[in-house]
């Protein structure tokens, strides 16, 4: 147990027993998610605002439920509804919202390091829910617990991120948790969206998709933007999906117990096959499912939670 | 006392005896709302998804009061919000939010069969609040409490249902509670939008409202959806108000004990004058102040609870 | 202890020991807010909506966070969600949340005398948030908190009102309020929204902005509402900052004690420069976090709640 952080803010200046400490404290949360009162009063009376700036079904209501099932009062903040359309800064946004003894800001925003930005100026406990290309630390430790709890470590194995590396946060955060815990790490996709500077984080950069997928224990797809990509980085869909897209020949030369998962939503027909997606080496729900656990972990850490022993207990 | 359905997907697979059952736990239920405190904790640590793809406040509002009083989780995630935009399927989205542990799925959708889908793929349970024009299950239970409230009873009576049957999910989920127990309805409006083969589901068919309203108990009026009507069946808002608009002359002809029902939003001056929408005679507020009972009573009775007797007692 | 009232419409006709009801029971609430479990029991198993017709995200979380605080049940219902737009008018759309055993209605509405209709037409509390040009007491009334907490009393006080007084609900119901506690008030701004009628409302108005701040020991700015300012009264934003931002210089020859409020969200550089509304004179932040406290004692006070020993001793 070894956690004495106040905010998430970014996987990279975590300690990989920091990061274990989390996936051990998730894992006494999973227990909670399979009870039928799926509910622990760890922050009773606690506020927490889920301020997103940049719109989120999936992360906002996977957040949502874990800060119910924790017991807390919530208060859902997005873009469309804020006053920043009235010209107020981010900054100002967030000094009122702890004026009103919010005691949780969980941040999403379009600007990296918005996240980095609250902690300093506010005394709220700040979590990163994904900050422009930079970081989205939640994600990273959901997929770290469930590879752990499917291969039973993380240490020592072979795992390739394959697409749109360049622009994504959900990339750069699982590059650096799997490496603090071991993890051999090969990124695959476009020359121009995965280029050799990311061998400077200790990643393999490979654009031979069979060469990234051969020895791989887990496959980690990530979405294809196409309602925003970039033109002139990104030919078409169609050549991306015949290039890299996860199909069953593809799939046939990699190890036969390599795992797929995806940070969803999933793009069915792009970057995965149907058949692939919905087969039993795809971990996409439980991602969904463990994203739960993790994320109540987390908000219960920053709290100055105790770890598993203290959950058993209340 | 018989319920042993997960879900509930329509009206028409009901037998009399279940919809009896969700009536007399509804009796139960409006007790509660009637309280200081209106709260029991039937659904404490259980999370209900509100999945509404097609707008609806006053049903969702509905629904989320009746969650909140039975001390539910609640996550509102609707079509605007939803990364439907982002191309996912139903399908996708209601995986992810049975990943999510989910126990119940409340679900609106334009797409007639979109809750009886969602009941073959998912393990929650779920409940149709209306799917395209083919049933809004909880609206006729709400609506065949109210008859029975105020009537005493359903059997033998005469309904008459006015409007537009032929695009209405309320009229024919009306229709199946309403002949299961034993009342005699009767079908009319414009021909074109109430064609003779209702007669088929047991109903009378006539375009002659006089003859509709004359022997009538329960005159249940349909909102005229202006905003959306299709011009080549209907030919003008004020045509429709002469030719079938409740007014005063019109209901002198009817039974001076028969009431009005309405399931709102009420066009006033359109289907029903001023005066009779807020008359005695009128039902259309306790239609909406039963609508919290019977969802209630559904939510629980889905959920494994066994009845009446268990509310009192809890 | 002297409120008997089942709403709170305005200020206008509150005495003053009805106004310093509130302020002494927002002081029992404001040490709520400073605990770890900011929550008590008060409203628990109570309905309050929050009926927002007009948008505002800073007034409906503060009433939102004090409703969770007091363990209410919330249902907010906003204009864009709302079936309004399918032609309901606000009655049918109050009666139906009636129907729905709903205790509360907080609403806000860009209709001057909306919360007093609908204080005529239900059976349920109303909570004026904000009506037109109007009034927006709970506003006046955290004002009125934050200045007696800074300056240990409001009799005596001069207030000086800078901005467009014309077209402002907060300071229409600051002037009701700041009067009847014993201030005096002085407004000043353009003379086409500074007209000399409000002096008989027992205020001084000048066009002065030295004068006006001078012997002035709280300074009250309004917002400046540029994106809605009628041309034809205001002739630039720059011309407004000019001859009314309230700067250091024009600061300096204010007493040297004198504070400074403003309702949010600011517009930095135009009514106020930024250092000043960040320095140790500003009341905004306070202003905010006083919001929270206002609203709990009004809510509280209007369901019949005895007063602060009551609060001590749940």
């Amino acid at each position: 147990m070894s956690w004495h952080r106040p905010h998430l803010l970014d996987i990279e200046s975590l300690s990989a027993d920091e990061i274990l400490t989390v996936l051990d404290t998730a894992k006494a949360f999973k227990a909670v998610g399979e009870r039928a009162i799926k509910k622990v009063p760890a922050l009773r009376g606690r506020t927490v605002v889920n301020l997103f700036i940049e719109p989120s079904t999936r992360t906002r209501t996977s957040f949502e439920l874990s800060e119910q099932r924790l017991s807390a009062d919530i208060i859902n903040f997005t873009a469309e509804a804020s006053s920043l359309k009235k010209g107020e800064t981010l900054k100002d946004t967030a000094r009122n919202l702890e004026a009103l003894n919010v005691d949780f800001i969980v941040i999403r925003h379009s600007a990296a390091g918005a996240a980095h930005f609250l902690s300093r100026v506010l005394n709220t406990h700040v979590i990163n829910a994904g900050d422009g290309a930079h970081e989205h630390p939640t994600q990273a430790l959901l997929d770290a617990f469930t590879i752990r709890e499917r291969k039973g470590k993380i240490e020592g194995l072979n795992v390739t991120i394959l697409g749109d590396i360049l622009f994504s946060r959900v990339a750069r955060s699982n590059i650096w948790a799997l490496t603090k815990l071991g993890a051999k790490v090969t990124l695959c996709g476009p020359s121009t969206l995965v280029p050799r500077t990311f061998e400077q984080m200790g990643c393999r950069v490979t654009h031979d998709v069979d060469a990234a997928l051969r020895d791989a224990d887990i496959i980690h797809l990530l979405r294809i933007q196409h309602e925003r990509q970039r033109k002139t980085m990104f030919p078409s869909i169609g050549e991306y999906t015949t290039l890299f897209g996860l199909n069953k020949a593809r799939l046939a030369k990699a190890r036969p117990d390599a795992l797929i998962m995806h940070p969803g939503p999933v793009n069915r027909g792009v970057e995965i096959d149907n058949e692939i997606a919905d087969s039993a080496r795809s971990l996409i729900l439980e991602q969904v499912t463990n994203g739960i656990a993790v994320r109540m972990a987390v908000l219960f850490l920053v709290n100055g939670g105790k770890g598993p022993q203290e959950i058993a207990a209340g």
